[in-house]
């Protein structure tokens, strides 16, 4: 069970009082004024039925807690808060975006959280409130809204990649060929944008209800903070719609200047296929067997016609090329 | 008219206290503190009607339980509820979605299923809430409950599959030659996502306004549940969402690219007129009848044109292949 | 005046208690407990005008009524309701959609239908409601509803023709070369599909509002009725709706294939040029007029070529075939 | 000064009581019950300043008065409301919309109204209003419904003229060949169609807003009236959503068909190049040089090529006539 | 820590009392009636917390306040309202719209403005509201105005630009040849208009909220002016959507013509081949080396031949350019 359990501390005033080993959990929950942070990781179905007896969780939300795959949500069981939150997490060899989760369990004096998948431990967060005593004394609410701002905040550096790459369709579009990878690339930018939309989206709600809440477990000066966590999920929001926007349109130019390159190979094709096809014919007349036709016999014919028929493809040529067409 | 009756029986305190044939439901009735189950499959309109009889049900709600294509709905009529699913089957020999109906009538002491088409049969989720007495003491309310998520977890299911399918479609189009089958499995995949959506989407709705109804018919400690039955709705109502717009952004990508090979085409069609209109050109000069063509005299001179023209080809050729045309 | 008045029947308890002449009407009105049911069919001035004398209807309301081209709305003009429908019809000798429009006061003691163009005759609406006393003694709400339900079930069949439409198209578009002919239909069922949502989805919110309306027009056991007609319209709605993203993805389906149809134009016509040039070409080879062409001397060398060019033709036919072109 | 009044009136009851000089304007506004209608065109800066003097008007809204090119909208600076309307006025000779502006000030005891750019003169609905004194005697909430529903009407042959314009544009998609100039009239169609909508709609909340209105300047019996207004804006918009829907499925329609007659030109195309090419090659071998050709010693040789290459061009277009390429 | 501070004074009853030093503002502040009116430019992160200090401002909006790139918003901190603002300039020499940001903090006795990038000093706005005094003693709420106010007016002449290149856009579309350039123009366009939006639709909120305000930093009268800023504000966004719904048309129309001028290409082509293939053929002819071929015996069997070819061109050249292909 030991490695489940990342982080298991109880606090007082906004100071680390103990860490405690997770099965003497019922007494600790008895000290009064402390608050329990306890941390786990991709927990296994007993410890998770061991923590739904401690802490008296719903069901339901156990449920959700061991199942993976939830969408971003927030609930209140009787007094005891239950959210999730989808985490994102930038592979820095491959470009991806790796998907996890985490799920949150507010009491009247506990915070739990559950890591699920690809996430980054909040061994720092809980590290950071820990330097600020001062804020982390308003309770569990403070330290709810550290890791979820942690979680918000990883989102802003995977938008500005996902940017980046609509800046380099855009410079494939405009300044090269079109190819089918440019066409490729949009549908995977597309793909990946609408995954964000999805993990992000949730939460401006979530956030905005946070903010109003009127239940114990969230005090009043934790409010703005929360706000400021909606004010994020906005921007970060806003930022994709803007991304996906500029991604149709880009979609519908790249099509324009696909068929206007197509245009432009019908026009090089009759081009060249007139500069051919003229002394073709040109060569066919002289080739007729007609008895009579004078200009076989003189001595300068043939490179009279030969000089005649390259100046026409000159002539020709340079008419092409004045209307565009070469 | 017992073939339509499924099941038929009464409850107390979460236990199953007796089967019974339909025709002594009305003093099954009046015992008080029990609650009756009854599992209706097609039932004739005398059914029907001896069941509106018993249970007091509306003219209109029964009119409508009798037709089945309702729409998903949830509705008053005075202490008793009415409610219509649609259910959805994956057929697995064919892959086809096969849709049904399931309807309810929830009175203070009854819970009444009636299933049309292709559904499968409620045994299995009555013996699960058999197997919970604590739970299903919780009332008709909770067996509600319990059909309804059996049948909106059938649908996640068949979203996967749906997706898997998008996900053929995405091979098929950027790995393979656009085909007329591609856009017409992107046409009936997107029928598929909006038949799923019509039958999920007004679940959001009802499941809401069940977690919220202020009547006696749920208790409060069921509305928890249907917050769940929400939950899942909302999720696969997301999940086909999201297939839907990446599908519509497959379809342009697919005309894209349908669009790029047809320029292939112009591209390669125009390569090789070259590579053949040339040596024809060539050959038409020395076809020319002019008494006076130096050339043709040559010992060599045929062997010379047939060389000349050979290079000519080979280096429009590599020309052409490396502007990227051939 | 009398062919404008189609009937005129004073009602008590739900029982028709006589026809009376329209000229009558001042004292039939003052008897107690009675209510009028007036049916009109267009109307001249001077009758909307004696109408609106006995009956005290306001001016806006008798504009209304005499202008048809209203849209479907319901207003309250102190304690009179107007209200608007839009009706359908489907001719079936030229399977169009026939608009029509019928406007309803409804006062305290009376229901006056005014229809306007191709419409139904109420008469069986009327018959089917004196068939069902019990219901009918709820008053002119119940009487408001039949009509209102009648006109709304004819919006079913319409729909229905309407599928079935967009499903013949559906087989043009993915089973048939594409045609002219295939667009315009498309844009014309589209047409037809937004004449019906503008004639019914009104009707969503209208229903919506007489099925809440503390007015004491409509006593609260007609409710549920108009609940019912709010259904219909939701579910006519929905199919329209359906049936109009549907189309809008064959259209883009239906450009697809115009798309590939045309690439495959280009790649028939590059097979099969390739096939006529290649003998050509070498034709042309042949026709030079060297003086020293070995081939030309010998006894076999016209069959040869015949031979080499046609073995040509043919492994290239079967190249393009592999291919695909041809 | 005097140009710019178009009319200056008291009215007493619903009568005009006086025509009076502006300068006057002082003591007739504190002779009680009367109320005086003002109507301005294109007012210059001192003849607004002096208004705003005598009636107190605010100074934002008399900003908004003398600077035309003003939204439509509805506002209150004390109790004084101020609103602006949108005209649209339909050039007859070149078929164009010209707008123009309405701002109304209406205060406990006056309306005034102020024209700009292409609006017409409201003296013939001042002379209607003067004609039904019961209803101009409910005060200068009514003159101001008078003046709306007179601009509000205007909008309607405005919209049927835009509706004959995408009747005329679909006859020339489906009827006619493709041109730049359909694709021009679509694009200045929805141009015109959006500056109709951006006119209108913000009618619909105005004129919702004012039959609400819980302000005495505008009378319980008149409310009805601006739910007309409302109900005409309404329909207005209505039609302009429905013929901007169907005109974005047109420009879709014509595109296709665009793609339509391209492909049929590449068809005809390919038809006839391949009847020219055949003979082209048949001439071409006969046109070799080999010493031992036997057909080229026959008598009826030459004949006998010709014969054979008209008929076999004559298969080929009979061949292509029946697949529809020709 | 000068160069930060653009401007610092005292106010009272609408009136400059006094400039003074940073330093000072301790006890200026303590000075009942006075509000103080600062100005900052990029401070550094020392003179904000100096500020911070002094006007008791929150961490978070501190924070928020020293990193630009925030959105547009209002948020309440206690009874200091935070505010932020985009700004647009745009750049006359390049025709670029240059983006800043400006923060605000209102609170009992004081305005404080904070820019960022590019934007314009508001010493302007500052002298024209102490050419004002009756205005500015409405207090700091007015002066907010007074800055908002230029803010949101300097929006105009960037979307009348922005307007003028949509027309330009418009001119290339329907009057010149479809080039790549256009496609890109439209994408910039859209991209730009797309910022646009997004720096001025929160503005409609905000200003919405600040004339709603119950609170005492913004009085009474001055929500009437917060008013106008919204009116501004929904302005601005209704041209920005009226050129993007117009832009995405012309994107389309674009396409079409692309389309178009493609077809055109083919036709042309097509003509052409054909007036080149038939004497090509027709010289094909009379070069086979029958026997028996009378005519090439003809003293005017060439000049006949030539006549007859060129002739056929002149029919095919007049067909052509009759049914619109030449």
């Amino acid at each position: 069970m030991s490695s489940e359990i990342v982080n298991c501390a109880a606090y007082l005033n906004g100071k680390r009082i103990s860490n405690f080993e997770i099965s003497n959990i019922t007494e600790v929950l008895q000290t009064p004024d402390h608050f329990v942070w306890l941390g786990l990781h991709e927990p296994s179905e007993e410890t998770l039925v061991f923590i739904q007896e401690q802490f008296k969780l719903h069901d339901l939300a156990i449920e959700d807690a061991h199942n993976a795959h939830q969408r971003p949500k927030i609930e209140m069981y009787g007094d005891i808060l239950f959210a999730v939150l989808r985490t994102a997490n930038l592979n820095k060899t491959n470009h991806h975006i790796e998907l996890g989760e985490t799920h949150f369990f507010v009491g009247p004096n506990f915070l739990i959280t559950i890591r699920h998948g690809s996430t980054i431990s909040y061994s720092d967060v809980r590290k950071r409130c820990e330097s600020t005593p001062h804020l982390l004394e308003k309770g569990q609410g403070f330290a709810l809204y550290a890791v979820m701002d942690a979680i918000v905040d990883q989102y802003f550096p995977i938008v500005e990649i996902l940017e980046e790459d609509l800046q380099k369709i855009e410079d494939k579009i405009f300044k090269e060929k079109p190819t089918r990878q440019t066409t490729e690339d949009i549908y995977q930018l597309k793909r990946e944008l609408l995954d964000v939309k999805r993990a992000v989206s949730p939460l401006i709600d979530m956030s905005n209800r946070l903010m109003r809440f009127d239940i114990t477990l969230i005090s009043i000066e934790t409010q703005p903070y929360f706000r400021d966590i909606y004010d994020h999920a906005i921007r970060i929001n806003e930022m994709v719609d803007h991304a996906r926007e500029l991604l149709n349109t880009a979609l519908e130019a790249n099509f324009s200047l696909i068929s206007i390159s197509q245009s432009e190979v019908s026009k090089k094709f009759a081009g060249w296929a007139a500069i051919i096809a003229v002394p073709t014919m040109v060569a066919g007349y002289y080739g007729m067997n007609f008895k009579f036709m004078p200009e076989l016999e003189w001595h300068y014919g043939y490179p009279a016609v030969v000089l005649f028929t390259v100046s026409l493809c000159v002539i020709i040529f340079f008419l092409f090329r004045r209307s565009g067409w070469l």
